[in-house]
């Protein structure tokens, strides 16, 4: 998607928040992804989820497709990411996303990403050329400050100018550091994980008392 | 519990909204309830998740211990649900939930449960008399009306007198007639169950091709 400009943010402007459960490595194979659409910085409006592969490469397109299919897409105006990568390094094209989406994209995190470990990290995993060149094509993980008092934010944007992105963050972050779509979705996600993980401790339990 | 009244009403005070999300008779036997803690009518605050069996008898002791097992459970002024049959005809028993929590529940529904069909329907299932006696128990729905402009629901109430049921519904009903916790709850929990649908659709599919 090109960079369009907003002509203006409203305050109750429709924004999607995803972020990814908590998992354990080796105990799971596909992890929640939630997304949550929000006015603004205000009020949840709906909510969808799909599931990604640990360490996969489906992250991009799974989004994409849970996003389309959702009642919400025509009314959503900008997709904000709990950073690049899912369910471990899963990582999402956020340049591939917008342009499925005809969306604007922006990663947010909290902690400025340390490219080093990241690469580190990826080094140990199979096709490290691919994952590494997609997390590259994100772009440096640009720090906006100051937005609420105190507030620090690591972006990543695509389809978006880094001043419109900041306005929609600074308007949306009505109850935290973060888009209230992206604590939200947080908040979720990290409650679905939480059950997936005891279900699947009883399950393991189960299926060793079986075998 | 005992009746005790509330010697005030915060607008922020913390309510849990419990819902279950919708399925098919005979297509699954665990149904996801969602619960939804939030700071009055304003923002959430928290996310809990358990299962119960489609026409079972387990819903007040899942809400029960999901609730006790939470976080938030210390800060819970309320449960609020929406009426007292989750998973088809699994029936909380608001009373004995109340008592379990030590906290005030009340059952919240936009239209008037119609108690000669609920009856009918009851009576073809096993364990009539159960079913019957717990719901009865809730004692009958009381219309609560214009607590906001052409608003009305009907409620049931254990632990709680019907002007602090009132006034709570009345300070947490931000965005619908609905008490928002509720309302976020129901969101939440028809967006999981309409991903489970999928997700059981496929797995049908794929053991038929097993098979």
């Amino acid at each position: 998607m090109k960079t369009a400009e907003f002509r203006i943010i409203k305050p109750e402007i429709r924004v999607l928040g995803v972020d990814d459960g908590a998992f354990l490595h080796g105990q799971k194979d596909l992890v929640d992804v939630v997304g949550v659409v929000f006015r603004g910085g205000y009020w949840l409006d709906g909510f969808m989820k799909t599931e990604v592969e640990v360490d996969g490469f489906d992250a991009t397109s799974k989004i994409a497709s849970m996003v389309l299919k959702s009642s919400h897409y025509e009314q959503i105006r900008v997709v904000i990411l709990d950073g690049v990568t899912l369910a471990g390094f899963n990582v999402v094209d956020i340049t591939l996303l917008s342009e499925e989406l005809k969306l604007p994209v922006i990663s947010v995190t909290r902690e400025k990403p340390n490219m080093d470990e990241v690469r580190k990290a990826l080094e140990k995993l199979p096709n490290f050329h691919r994952r590494w060149q997609t997390i590259t094509r994100a772009g440096e993980a640009i720090e906006v400050r100051d937005y609420k008092p105190g507030c620090v934010v690591y972006i990543q944007l695509a389809g978006i100018t880094l001043k419109d992105a900041r306005e929609i963050i600074r308007k949306t972050a009505t109850r935290s550091c973060l888009p209230e779509a992206l604590r939200v979705a947080h908040i979720i996600a990290s409650g679905l994980s939480k059950r997936g993980r005891k279900d699947l401790k009883a399950r393991n339990s189960m299926e060793r008392r079986r075998s």
